[in-house]
């Protein structure tokens, strides 16, 4: 628990509740119970949530009962979780934010959600998606601004997490699906080296970019959660200060101000130790942006076709679009489109490794008003195509009131570095504003 | 210098011209001088060089200069190379079987002849290939018996190191190229994990498949030369008797007496210490073949399409139809393959990982009679559709007087494994006949 003022239950971090459960100092039933409670007031403004799972009292029962004698299956014992509405969760629906012709019912959760389990966490239900996690939005709202989108593909992880009520949730991402709505609703948003954790009993949208990611409050919570879904557990202890790298073709596509809170960041980290020097990125990258689009279209196209094929007036505008310029591909134009993405992840792959992080702005602008357009993926994008690690760390907020967001990246397989970095540089960004929704 | 009568210069392995110029034994000159008079003599019944380079004896009198006063490039300084005609050499044309359309004189060295000649290496010439290293056949003709086909495709290297006009050659396997020249020619050819040696300046067959690969006459000579062209040296001293598994599946599909043939070297080996154990190939197996096809017509297409366009007719007809059938592909067919050989990749690792080795057939006969067909590749394929690292031993005569052969494959990335375990099996088998050429 922190120091200072007492912390209302819904707004305890993953890492205080598992902490406080193990303890006897707080009870995963209560706290269910308060998650609940917060739901009600705050989620008929935000819709964050699809499905609440109101059963879910009876598991938060069971891992207290367990913790009363010694028996922690986890290091989420008795934490609540949301999952984004393309992940399966056992006897819930999913409905992957599509019409009926899409709901099904699965037997079985999600690879990462059994994990979650197996860890002791608790789903507290599905959380909303764009359709099929592309671009028709959600019914959310930003938890900072209900006239801003939360962003998108997976909004309601995204606001359920901001508005406190849950600590963590799932969520994917193909283009910029967790670190976009991570930082325009001001918290941390982490998605893994491509691979690192299975994407089994997810919907897909792009096999070859899809990647399973958390949204959390804290980098140790971000942390904690995935060492549970990798199977391994991560220290975030910073072991000295890092040496980051800066891309100025990165700032030049956000905003001024943007660009601006991205470079009084980069200083307070240099005043604090840190070294940061300007790198260029591969001459591959300017081919990226286009492979990773082809990537797409064409890999949607190659799911969704069967199903296309009976529904295609169900389908939205976006997603449909999508499947049908995928399906008008030619196959050469997709093979030469994955070559130049998987030339630059091996070009920018050394330039990742020189450096603890690469810093950047994680989206152009701030949330953007209106819930039609879920917002601007592109600088998220080249490491969702790349498969690089990456991370998004609320830095502040514009005088609009909604959040500012910075973005680190660290080569492929290094998480761990990714998130020690990420640990030291929030200590200096000391972000504890909760949105007053 | 191996014990017994004195081997012919032109018979040394790599091992033994490298240690000898070192030595001061061996002349490099004198080495290059006797392979090209074996090359005189046998290569007009042949024809596995398309260009040999005379000139080639400028470097080798450079080599034994160097080494007179002490400096040695590196572990093949001074031993000759052939290059198969698909790999760029620096002022060498570049022909790739194909017609004058197809023609270049590259100015610069691929990345792994560069890597070869860093090392002290002399490139002897380029080697003769099938049709852009497809199907087409190369004019090469077997040793052992000049009716039956080397294989392809690269004929022309398999041919080479079998009849003793050079020691080591380059070739490159998007099927079954280096494994199953290799096994019809009664030498070794080995093939490292995909993506291991870099095929810059190799015309591509299909980028996900194309793997740079190596002729030799021992598996000694093919870790050494697999050493240079990875940066790293590796020790094929065995350090126990290894583990073998045996896929049933991959017997059956071979004739019977290579079936047997394979069954015996797997009993010697047995009796010899080894644990040798069935295994069952994972369910993703049965799709395969077809994913690869698949695979290697698309991405065949995707690289010669703007070629094709021009130049149709001058394509011969077998890589004429494999360009057409891709171009004709839909691009969710190749995702979908692609998808499921990877899967294959991902599901076999792990089997392939808890042995030292994976024992099969390298082809279902020996070399086939007659040269237009450049035999099946299908026992090969497995391991290039996964990436897996493979080497094909000689391992006897078949009553015809053809090599057989068996292939040895582990898991990606555990090339140490396979070669010192390939060199564990090589004592076994004792192979040391000459085809009579």
């Amino acid at each position: 628990m922190r120091s200072g003022d007492p912390i209302a239950l819904h707004a305890l971090t993953a890492f205080d509740a598992a902490a406080g459960i193990r303890a006897g100092t707080v009870s995963a039933a209560a706290l269910v119970e308060a998650l609940l409670a917060r739901i009600r007031t705050v989620d008929p403004r935000l819709e964050a949530w699809v499905h609440v799972d109101e059963s879910a009292r009876a598991p938060a029962a069971e891992r207290d009962a367990e913790a009363r004698r010694g028996a922690i299956r986890g290091p989420l014992h008795g934490v609540p979780v949301g999952i984004k509405d393309i992940f399966h969760v056992a006897g819930m629906p999913t409905r992957a934010g599509a019409g009926p012709f899409a709901h099904t019912t699965p037997a079985d959760d999600a690879t990462s959600v059994k994990r979650l389990r197996a860890a002791g966490a608790i789903v507290l239900g599905k959380t909303h998606t764009t359709e099929f996690a592309f671009r028709d939005p959600a019914p959310t709202r930003n938890p900072w601004n209900r006239d801003h989108t939360p962003g998108g593909s997976s909004s309601g992880s995204g606001a359920g997490v901001a508005a406190r009520m849950v600590p963590l949730a799932l969520g994917s991402q193909t283009v910029g699906s967790v670190l976009r709505p991570a930082a325009y609703c001001g918290v941390v948003g982490l998605k893994p080296t491509h691979g690192l954790v299975s994407a089994d009993g997810v919907i897909p949208l792009a096999w070859s970019l899809d990647h399973v990611g958390v949204f959390a409050r804290t980098v140790a919570d971000a942390a904690l959660t995935l060492g549970v879904l990798a199977g391994r557990s991560i220290d975030v202890t910073p072991t000295s200060t890092p040496r980051l790298a800066l891309a100025p073709e990165l700032s030049a596509r956000a905003e001024a101000d943007v660009a601006g809170q991205v470079s009084a960041a980069a200083s307070a980290f240099a005043r604090a130790g840190a070294v940061v020097e300007e790198v260029k990125l591969p001459a591959s990258f300017a081919e990226l942006h286009e492979a990773g689009q082809r990537v797409l279209e064409a890999e949607a196209a190659a799911y969704h076709e069967p199903t296309y094929r009976d529904h295609a007036s169900e389908y939205r505008e976006g997603m449909r679009e999508l499947i049908k310029t995928g399906l008008a591909q030619p196959v050469t134009t997709y093979v030469r489109a994955n070559r130049a993405r998987l030339r630059f992840r091996d070009d920018v792959m050394p330039v990742l490794a020189a450096y603890d992080a690469l810093l950047s702005p994680t989206a152009p602008t701030p949330a953007p008003r209106g819930l039609a357009w879920t917002g601007d993926a592109s600088l998220c994008a080249p490491w969702s195509f790349s498969g690089a690690p990456s991370i998004s760390l609320p830095s502040g907020l514009a005088a609009s009131g909604l959040p500012y967001a910075i973005q680190l990246t660290s080569a492929a397989g290094d998480e761990a570095r990714l998130l020690r970095t990420a640990a030291w540089c929030e200590r200096l960004l000391a972000f504890s504003l909760e949105p007053a929704c």
